[in-house]
């Protein structure tokens, strides 16, 4: 999983219908050295600003009610950014 | 999943019987800072210079009427380039 | 799988409820030349400066009791770091 | 999916009897920016310096007549470098 | 799937059951531009300093006689080092 935080929102009209009841949100990994950023579904109503938990890959779909074609996914809120300690 | 652009399409005459009837686009990801590009099926029409919601991985085979050798699809138009607000 | 080194735990009170009863570490990939860090499940009881060997994707659901969106767990300890021999 | 260019072949003579009788591609990726390589399975009979597209992940179960380990196949021949349009 | 050296082994005392009984090898990808490590199972018995064709992902399970948390799996013992074409 990553942790990332929500830097934007995604609005498409026209999109495959086990997709819609989603909220698409935009996570930047905050885990990485490189500017990482992908798209997650969200159903626990995470907004703008808020450290995120995010699983990808088959794994998702353990978290839905039906299959759905959305590979990345809000699992958990992150109470604060984590405490790292470098070697 | 990933927000890319249409950049281009994928001419394949001799192919597996499974991925003919959908159309194969170069789709470049916008929310890398590398200059990433993959081959996504769709077969909801997108055109070329068109952003796109694509999802990868097992997934994938959620949005098939029959499992095929497919890793990436597009299963949205989206409306607008996200407003992506930095730290 | 990769070898990592145990740098940091994530707390998430708001979570779905099949990743609760796993603890969340935030590992370093030791393998990489990258700074590459990720968040796994743990149920072994690694702790903080700890060698880790770690699974991930689809995998990872064999070594749950129940199906759950993790797709990194923590699979062994490692006794010290590899011998790594170059060429 | 990829399209990549065929630069090479594997010989190995001691392997798993699931991956017999599939011919094994070294294949670099044409759509990236880095020097990306890897080995792909071929039954459709790709030769070296043709485009390929090569699906990757769970999705080449679906095109093979048994289960193997297997994560990269030739899924087509591309009859011309796409004609890719930048911003 | 990669062609890998094989460049150290691991040791893990404390580790699934599951996954008892597979030597774990630490593989250098011989095809990337990065120095990219990784840690796979092994059965076949390669050792140290030889070439090893590599399957990774969900595909890995079907090399298995028991689901086990494997993500990475030495399937074939590489002859000698592919002669690679440039363009």
């Amino acid at each position: 999983m990553v942790i990332g935080k929500v830097v934007g929102t995604v609005v498409s009209t026209r999109k495959y219908e086990s997709i819609q009841g989603h909220k698409l949100l935009v996570v930047e990994n905050l885990l990485s050295d490189r500017k990482e950023r992908f798209v997650a579904a969200d159903r626990i109503g995470a907004g703008i600003g808020q450290l995120v938990l995010v699983a990808t890959g088959s794994a998702v779909q353990t978290a839905l009610s039906q299959p759905a074609p959305i590979d990345a996914m809000v699992v958990g809120i992150v109470d604060q950014e984590p405490d790292i300690r470098a070697e």
